[in-house]
């Protein structure tokens, strides 16, 4: 399942919708909620909060997905190729302003 | 590059850094944070919004990547395996609640 | 309502509670979960997006209020003074670098 | 100052542009950017992240204090009185479902 594979999935499952993704900043507010989701999920699993009893049983890692598969609607609907960023972005990491940028170990 | 590869990507460059992986609550904060570079990213490009003068130029592709990032930090630092996590949501899709939700093309 | 009747409102409300306030990083989850939450509604009224027939309906009024609110944690936790910093951003909108930043009437 | 009052701040500030108001999803994407930055603030402060050196000193009080601006701005586009939201909301967690929703102190 490489990430040109997933572009192909949801390609592919979007096209029977009308329109196959909705507007940048529609796309937009709902990568919002799917963040707020996962805050939610944290908040459930590693802090204070307590759910109220009504809400149903929630997965962080069904949560983190749905960020993944959003940001690739967005990437599909403008034409972005995640694998090419991908690669940019590793190779910035590397070489590039990030490499001091964090506490190394000794 | 699959997304097991990108796990492993991840899982390599972060080894050199001590701790290896924040803690959920500020990995979940740096994705509220790139959720919000999305956010300006898409008002600048299809917004009303103006750019000051001293804000360099992004990129979308860029931005999108950099949540993709910081989702395989949470996933790997919470032993998630992205890839099953992907079937299960397309399968869901598919075949389960989510199935009738938008309206489909006649 | 005063922005120091809301941070004493806020006060008096959250003292039953114990702790009083969450830590900053579990306040931020949270803000970032209500600020997926008027995303939601935001798609749900403006935009493509069809509701779950199980999700009940929503108001847009008290979702942003509830962004006040959590702001509000934040600030007291932190001895934050909402209104001097009112002030200062108006005065900052005013007289400082955002005068000129979006268009103007003619 | 007031809620109203700052409505009316907002009111009259923005009324020297054209749009006076962004629509809706404009707005949400500005909020998700606000929320970032409190984060990105939230992990500066109280998280293990350091900033790289060209990011200018920041400031809890007024990423927050930014946040209610952008709130306000969507009440206002939107004809929403936060007084009235904010008694509601109150009113609502005094007497209604998030009454025992938290620990209590004993």
């Amino acid at each position: 399942m490489s990430l040109k594979d997933i572009q192909k999935d949801v390609h592919n499952w979007t096209k029977q919708f009308d329109p196959q993704y909705w507007p940048p900043h529609e796309i937009t507010a709902r990568l919002s909620e799917e963040t707020g989701e996962v805050a939610r999920e944290v908040n459930h699993l590693f802090g204070t909060k307590k759910k109220r009893g009504d809400e149903k049983e929630s997965n962080l890692g069904q949560e983190l997905i749905d960020i993944i598969f959003t940001v690739t609607c967005m990437a599909n609907s403008q034409d972005i190729d995640l694998e090419k960023e991908w690669e940019k972005m590793m190779d910035e990491k590397s070489h590039g302003r990030d490499k001091n940028r964090f506490k190394k170990k000794i």
